[in-house]
């Protein structure tokens, strides 16, 4: 029988965490950390299963977790999302971006994808029947072209698809930018799919840019995020989407019938842990640390360093290294100097060579030390 | 902005579940247990999340649980899925419907319902630009009339939906029905969606009649199943699908861009424990106690008992007692008697009204006693 997705393969992801494994490589490439949460937050999920939260939750979350996700979001951001109507708890941001999408493009609609883009966009918007429409971001910079952005905008433009900070490349949006973007929308009835689950990992001070911080954009919005990048669980895939109760009431239609609710003793958990603002409050210092580190350490190495304000993914330029392709360059980084990087042509919807990969710095000093080691002796 | 899925509301069970919680009544509506799950399955989760077990998962699942669903699978049913290619875990068995239909169904094929059906099937294959056909069964027996099922067959006609134990009615599919569903579809193209989550609650001594039993079935069928349902952490959200490799790697395109994978956590625990047969051996004597207990109670008011063979479901008549809606009876009787119940007529396409509606007696003996006492009223 025929594939509704012909030409996806296995995400880059598990492809290089593969062979990663395989080759014994330091695993630089998947985004997570090789480091392990606070213990408090397992302790709190551990309470909640004693105490026998393990039936079915509410379809939107629960209560309390709804809460306290409106009353960060409205402290950091100034939006006051209704927890009942405006807040609801996702298996993670990947799933709430599918919903999102199922939920709002009709087959036919047009949806502008930036690219370099996180690599769930486009099957997920060919799964609605729905026409990506992608705008190019170039290396080193990255800028959004806002021009070529207002210009990709039709009649049958259902969806804007942004992503701040930005996977794979480390860029944030600024003030400015979201000044444009609402310029651009301003008139149309495009809806806008705000991808921020590295929301608290902005560097240098710099504050991040919501769209929850932008009334004229929030009316007309969808904001993802994550609990797993921000308390280093990845793997409890549990995430929120934030949006105007019209919008909500669409998404919820949907998600009640791909995953109808999401795991209750995680929700229990971090309805508590949410409440203190001291995580994620440290966690840009946390992980500028890190990526000091890292580059520090690179700026020894024939890489050539990209920006990197944002997300924990830093970006190098190897074309004084060799002149391979991105995917060919990854792999044999992986195979041969025991590094494990992602190709940034894998988040390009067709062929395009930059010379540049993506490294993870999610990881313990030691191990980021280990692979500085290795790429090093290029 | 237009709906995807204009005809949706909230499901049903969450508008029950939040009405016999607002009026106090016994919640004998939603399929869920009011008692725990085993504690040694919690021990088992708390100790993965301490032992580490925190960051993605392999994309399919972790190998060691693939591996006891697929040696369970043979134990019971004598087919051999290999755990690399045809297994896959799910963020629950809804998650796993909507995949396998976004998977298989292009706009424009169509699926077979057997109706009354669990109310995600069908927006889920509108969702995916499919359209249903429905084949209905009807009261007291729903047994299914397979001559209507053959002639629904078209050359559109992608896949056929089945659900045996069923949901809602309490029956299941014998040696005899799978034999002619063999008949039906030899030859043909079309796929086969089995929902079997009620696989552990079939009654009197009767074998579960698993697709995963027929091999001319199996080759061309996506098998999905419920830890929820099973362990009583109906909370937990997670199941699996075991398919063909070929079914399986079309599943996996989509699975990986929905949820990507499922708690790491949960997946450690349950692989220890789905090693032990005795949880799940024992399901059927577990229940089959409460539903006769809850059988002997009914039998003692004006509701005429239909027959239930299988699931934590039980059907009545009411018509002796009311001739109200579905809608309205169950509405009334969790808000005037205090027991609530889902009308049978929401599994159902259009207006269908038998005057039967379903009772959940997956429920501590001291529950279905005080609903028992309350429904003697009547
Ligand atoms: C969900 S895939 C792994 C994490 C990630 O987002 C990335 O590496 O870009
Ligand atoms: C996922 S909704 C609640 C459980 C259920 O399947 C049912 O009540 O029919």
């Amino acid at each position: 029988f025929a594939s509704r997705l012909p030409n996806v393969g296995t995400t880059i992801f598990t492809v290089m965490s593969a062979l990663a494994a395989e080759k014994r490589a330091v695993n630089l490439g998947q985004g997570f950390p090789d480091f392990d949460c606070d213990p408090r937050i397992v302790d709190a999920v551990a309470k909640a299963m004693r105490d026998g939260h393990n039936q079915y939750p509410p379809m939107a979350g629960i209560a309390p977790l709804r809460q306290a996700i409106s009353d960060k979001v409205a402290n950091l951001y100034g939006r006051r999302y209704d927890a009942n109507t405006e807040v609801t708890v996702t298996a993670g941001a990947t799933q709430a971006l599918l919903t999102a999408i199922l939920a709002t493009v009709h087959p036919g609609d047009e949806v502008i994808v930036l690219e370099p883009n996180y690599d769930s966009y486009v099957p997920s918007i060919e799964l609605a029947g729905g026409k990506p429409v992608f705008v190019t971001l170039e290396a080193p910079d990255y800028a959004i072209p806002f021009d070529k952005l207002a210009a990709a905008i039709t009649p049958r433009t259902r969806l804007i698809l942004i992503n701040t900070p930005h996977n794979p490349t480390g860029t944030v949006w600024r003030a400015g930018d979201m000044k444009q973007l609402e310029d651009i929308v301003r008139g149309t009835n495009v809806l806008i799919l705000s991808d921020e689950v590295y929301e608290h990992m902005v560097y240098d001070g710099a504050p991040h840019e919501s769209i929850a911080r932008y009334p004229e954009l929030a009316q007309r919005s969808f904001v993802v995020s994550s609990f797993g990048k921000t308390y280093h669980v990845t793997g409890w895939k549990i995430g929120y989407v934030c949006a105007p109760a019209a919008l909500t009431a669409e998404f919820r239609k949907v998600h009640q019938f791909n995953v109808f609710t999401v795991n209750t003793p995680m929700q229990f958990g971090l309805a508590d842990y949410l409440r203190d603002p001291a995580p994620y409050l440290d966690l840009p210092a946390f992980y500028q640390k890190k990526r000091d580190f890292f580059r520090e350490g690179l700026a020894k190495t024939r890489f050539k360093l990209l920006p990197c304000t944002g997300t924990y993914f830093q970006c190098v330029d190897y074309s004084a290294v060799s002149d391979m392709t991105e995917a060919d360059f990854s792999t044999w980084l992986t195979s041969e100097i025991g590094v494990a990087a992602i190709p940034v042509s894998a988040f390009y919807h067709e062929a395009h060579e930059s010379g540049v990969v993506r490294f993870c710095f999610a990881k313990q000093e030691s191990t980021l030390a280990t692979a500085l080691e290795r790429l090093a002796r290029l």
